[in-house]
C-alpha cells in the first residue's frame, strides 16, 4: 500500500518511470525558444545520482542504534539516495541544486516512525541529544518547506511520515474520518472513496502529497470552492511535539479560546509533527460538470468570477488565466497540429465578436446532478452577462484529464536551459487588480535583467485559480531563459522582485504554498513585529529547544 | 449615535424602560411555580444602586490625571454608576451578585478612549504602572468575560470601547467593512443596511453586544448557517497590545503560516484590545422564509438537521428544541389564551399521527428570493421524510419579532425567586446523543440536589441552535428554584455537574458563549497541557506584565 519512495525521482518530479510526452516534439522546443527570444535552447541535463559524493553521515553510531532501536534497524537509512531525495523539496530553486548536485546540506539518516509514540520518542530523544529534525511528508514544498537545514544543530535528521499511511476510521455519521498523516492523496481518496466520500483536496502535488503536508503548510487544493481549504476542512488532529502530545477537540466549532488547530495549520512542521487528522467529508459528487469559457480580457472574466462567487453561485473551480497564459497555452496546445486548432478557436472568437486576445476560463461544478446542473446555468447566466463565450466541456474535460502532468514539464524544460517557476498571492478584489499588474511587471523586468543574453525575455502568465467573496488569489507561472552561470541569483532576483511587488501592494506572501524557507525574509512584513513575536511564543511552547525544521517559517 | 448606558440596566438585561409583558399575569407564575414543585413564588427584588456602599475608588489621583490626560476628564468616570455597570458580566452568577448588591470587586475607573492610539497610551501607562486593564465591549458576557478582577494589581481600570463606535469604510468591491470595534450590533447593521449589505451576525445579546465582543469571544450568530460565526466572517483586525499594534492582513485566505486572527477570534481581551476589525458582508437578502415544524421525537428532528447539513440545504437557521422545551413554550405561550392553542395545537398534532411529546423546530432561510423558496422546499423534503408536520410560518415569525426578548424574563424570574441559567456546547453527531443525556441528566440531578425544598425540581430544556455537517451545538436552559440561602454554592454546583459532563462526553466546553471566568476550571481538559501552555505563550508575547483581563481564558 505505501508508496516505493524509490520509483520517485529524486531530483526531479514525480514518477521517474513517467514519459513526457513532449520531449521528442522538437518543434515545441523550437517555438518556445523563439518565445524567450533565444535562437536555440541548450541541453542541460542533471547528473546522475553516482557520479555524486555526498557529504558522509555525521549521525554517531550510538545515535544510529538509538533511533533504530525506537522505529527498527529498517527504518533509519542513510543511503545516498534516501538522503539525496530527502534533501531538499522540489521547488525550481530545488531542482537547480539537486539537477547540479549541489547538496552541501543533506539529513544524515531518515527515519521512518510507524505511530505516534514513536514520533513522540524520536523527538524526546532528538531532543535530548540535540538532533535537528526535518518533518516530511512528500517532500513536494515548492517553498523550500523540508530544506535539510541544519540551524545551529550538528546532527539533522528526517522525520519521514510515509510509513504512517493508515486511514484509521471514518464516521459516517458525522461524515469525518481520521487518518494517519503520512497517507499519500490517492490511497486517503482510495480509501474514502470506497465508503463513498471524499475529501476532494486535490493540489497539483495530489498523487505524490499527503495529508499532513497539507495540514502543515495551509493548502489549498484546485477544487477549493467546493471542499475548502485545509484549515477548512480540518477538525482534529494528534501534534507529537518534543514536550508530549497535543491534540485538539474534535467538535465541529467552539468558542473555548483560540483552537489549537488554527495554529497548527500552516505551522510548517515548526511546533510538532501531526500524526493523525480528523477530516471533514463531503460524498462523492453524483456528477462533475466541467465547462470552459473565452473571455474578451482578464477584467470581464475576474468581474464575472467576483460575481459568481458574491452571489454564491455553487461552483468547485473557477480558473481564469490572462492574455499571455491563454495566448501560450492555446499555442502549446495546438503547436502539433500545425497551428489549425489555434486558427480554428480565432476564427470562432471573431465570429462571436470577441477580442484576439481573449482569455480562457475553465470551471467545474459537481454534486447531486440536478445541482450540479443549476451551479452551471446559474454560473453561465452571469459569464454571458459579462460577454462570455462558452466553448463546451472538452477543453476543460482535457484539462481535467491532465492536471497533475504540468510539473512534469519543468523537468522537460530544465532538461534544455528552460527555466520555470511559480509565485501565488491572494488579495482583496479591491487591490487584486494593483496586485497583478505590479507582480506582472515585477517579475518582466527582473526576467529582463537577468536574462543570459541581450533581447531574451520571459513568458509571464497567470491565472486566478482560488476565490472568495472578498478577494482572490492569482498565480503566476513564469518561463524563462536560464542564467547557466548563476542560476539561483537568477532565480533570487526574480523571486525578490515579485514577491516584493506583491507585498506592497497588499497581497499576501502566499496563498497555498506556504512559507518554507523562501517566504521568510518577508513574513516580518506579513505579520508585523507582534505576529512574528506570537509565533516564536508557540514555537517556543511547542518546541523549547528549536530542534524542528530549522529555518523556516519564523524569521531568526 | 453613540448607545445611552444610563438606559441601560446596571444589574440585570437590556433597557431599564423596558416593560417585562410577563409580569403582570399571575396566571404564569403560578404555573411556573407548579412546574418547579413550589407552593409559591417569593418576591426577591433587587438592591437599588443607591442603597449600596461601594468600595471607594483605588485609582492614585495622578494616575486618574494621566489617564485623563490621554483621553480627556470627560471620559475617565468613577460615579458608582459606572463602576457597577462594568463590575460584571450579565451571567445568571452575575445577576445574582449585582442584585445583590455583592460588588466586592469593581473597575477603579471606567476610561472610554477615541482612538485605537488612545488605546495604546492607555495600555502602555497601565503598563508602566502596574494597572490591570478590563476591555469592555458591551458587557453581555454570560461567562464572566468581563468581571472587574484584580488578579496580581492593586488597582484595575475598564476600558470600555463603546465610544469607538465609527463605520469606517464599507468596500462594495471586496464587499467587506471595517469599523471600529466598540460599534454595537444596531448601529452597525444599519450602517450597512443603507448599503444593501449585512454581516447578519444576531446572538440574542444582539442589541447590547458590539463587533469586537463578538470577535473576542468567538460568537455565532443565530442565523450563523447563513453568515458564519465570528472567526468565519473576521477577515482583519486591529489589535492594540502593551507591546504595541499588531494588524492582520486582510487578504481572503493565507498560507503564510497560522493567522493572526485565529489567534485574537476567542482570545476574551487577554492578549490584547481589538480596536478595528474588516468584517466580510453579504447583500440584504431578498427575502427571508420562516417556517415551524413539529416532529414526533427529538431523534426524528436531529436526524432532519443532519441530512440537511449533509445535504447543503442553503438554511439561515434551524433550531430544534426538545420534548422539554416543547413543552414549555407551549404552555407558556398559551397559558394566557386558557389552554386553548394548545389544546388546538395537540388535537391538529393527533389528528396528523403525532406523538403527544413533539418537538418544535423553527426554520428560516434567506437570500435571494428563488433562491430562500428553493432552500426551504428542499428543506422541507428533508423534513416530511423524517415524518415532519409543517406548521406554517406563523409561530417561526412571532420567534423571529420577539428573539431578543427572552433575557428580559430572566430578571422577571429572577425578581421571583426563580432561577435560569444557560449552558451549551458543540460535538460531532456521532456524540451529539451521548452528550445531550448525560448533560440533561447532570442538570436533573444537580438542580434536584441543591433545591430549597423537597419535591422541588428543575425545568431542563434544550435545542439544537447551530448546526455544520460534522455536529450540532445543543443548548440548554434550566430554570429552577432558587436557594435563597447559598444561591451562588447552587449555581457552582448545577454548572460544575452539566459542565464536566459536556466535556467528559467529548463536548466542547463551550460552541459560543466563550469561557471567561465560568469555564476556566475545565480548560486544562479541554485544551490538554501544552494547548494551555500555548495559549499562554501567546499571552506573554503580548502581555508580557499580564495587565489584560486578569483571570480570564488562561488557567493559572
Amino acid at each position: 500500500m505505501a508508496v516505493d519512495r524509490t520509483k520517485i525521482r529524486w531530483n526531479g518530479w514525480g514518477w521517474a518511470a513517467h514519459k513526457d510526452d513532449v520531449g521528442p516534439r522538437e518543434i515545441v522546443w523550437t517555438w518556445l525558444a523563439g518565445e524567450l527570444g533565444m535562437p536555440a535552447l541548450l541541453a542541460t541535463p542533471p547528473r546522475p545520482l553516482d557520479e555524486l559524493t555526498l557529504p558522509p553521515t555525521k549521525l554517531f553510531p550510538e545515535d544510529h542504534a538509538a533511533l533504530a532501536a525506537i522505529v527498527g534497524a529498517d527504518s533509519v537509512r542513510c543511503s545516498p539516495y534516501e538522503r539525496a531525495f530527502h534533501a531538499l523539496g522540489r521547488s525550481y530553486h530545488d531542482l537547480l541544486r539537486l539537477r547540479a548536485g549541489a547538496l552541501e546540506s543533506l539529513p544524515d539518516a531518515v527515519v521512518y516512525p510507524r505511530s505516534t509514540d514513536e514520533v513522540l520518542a524520536l523527538l524526546a530523544y532528538c531532543k535530548a541529544h540535540r538532533i535537528g529534525v526535518i518533518p516530511f511528508g512528500g517532500g513536494t514544498s515548492v517553498v523550500g518547506g523540508v530544506s535539510a537545514e541544519y540551524g545551529n544543530f550538528d546532527t539533522i535528521i528526517t522525520i519521514d511520515l510515509s510509513s504512517m499511511d493508515r486511514l484509521l476510521d471514518v464516521d459516517s455519521i458525522s461524515r469525518t474520518a481520521t487518518a494517519e498523516a503520512g497517507i499519500y492523496g490517492p490511497a486517503l481518496e482510495r480509501g474514502l472513496n470506497a465508503k463513498g466520500f471524499t475529501l476532494g483536496h486535490l493540489p497539483q502535488s495530489f498523487e505524490f502529497s499527503t495529508l499532513g503536508g497539507w495540514i502543515c503548510h495551509r493548502g489549498a487544493g484546485q477544487m477549493s470552492l467546493r471542499y475548502g481549504r485545509a484549515e477548512d476542512w480540518l477538525v482534529g488532529l494528534k501534534l507529537a511535539t518534543t514536550e508530549g502530545l497535543a491534540a485538539a477537540s474534535d467538535a465541529p466549532a467552539s468558542a473555548a479560546g483560540p483552537q489549537l488547530k488554527d495554529i497548527v495549520a500552516g505551522s510548517e512542521g515548526s511546533f510538532g509533527i501531526v500524526t493523525e487528522a480528523t477530516v471533514r467529508l463531503m460524498p462523492l459528487p453524483e456528477a462533475s460538470l466541467y465547462r470552459s469559457y473565452m473571455f474578451r480580457d482578464f477584467g470581464a472574466g475576474s468581474a464575472t468570477i467576483r460575481a459568481a462567487m458574491q452571489d454564491d453561485v455553487a461552483a468547485s473551480m473557477i480558473r481564469l488565466s490572462d492574455v499571455e497564459e491563454t495566448r501560450f497555452l492555446r499555442t502549446y496546445a495546438s503547436i502539433g497540429h500545425a497551428g489549425s486548432v489555434q486558427r480554428f478557436g480565432d476564427l470562432y472568437l471573431k465570429v462571436r465578436g470577441i477580442s484576439r486576445e481573449p482569455c480562457l476560463m475553465i470551471a467545474a461544478f459537481e454534486g447531486r446532478r440536478m445541482r450540479a446542473r443549476s451551479a452551471l446555468h446559474h454560473f453561465s447566466r452571469i459569464a454571458a452577462q459579462y460577454g462570455a463565450v462558452s466553448l463546451g466541456p472538452r477543453i476543460a474535460e482535457r484539462w481535467r484529464q491532465t492536471r497533475f502532468q504540468a510539473p512534469y514539464l519543468r523537468d522537460a524544460m530544465m532538461d534544455r536551459g528552460v527555466g520555470v517557476d511559480t509565485i501565488e498571492t491572494a488579495a482583496s478584489w479591491m487591490r487584486l487588480e494593483t496586485v497583478y499588474a505590479n507582480t506582472r511587471a515585477a517579475l518582466e523586468n527582473a526576467i529582463r535583467e537577468t536574462a543570459p543574453r541581450e533581447g531574451a525575455r520571459g513568458v509571464v502568465m497567470c491565472h486566478i485559480s482560488h476565490s472568495y467573496s472578498d478577494g482572490a488569489s492569482l498565480y503566476f507561472t513564469y518561463v524563462f531563459p536560464r542564467a547557466l552561470e548563476g542560476d539561483i541569483a537568477q532565480w533570487k532576483t526574480i523571486k525578490k522582485a515579485a514577491t516584493q511587488a506583491i507585498v506592497d501592494n497588499g497581497g499576501t506572501v502566499s496563498h497555498h504554498h506556504g512559507v518554507g524557507e523562501d517566504h521568510l525574509p518577508w513574513m516580518m512584513q506579513e505579520k508585523g513585529p507582534l505576529g512574528i513575536a506570537a509565533l516564536r511564543a508557540i514555537k517556543k511552547a511547542f518546541d523549547p529547544d528549536g530542534i524542528l525544521n530549522p529555518g523556516k517559517l519564523i524569521p531568526p
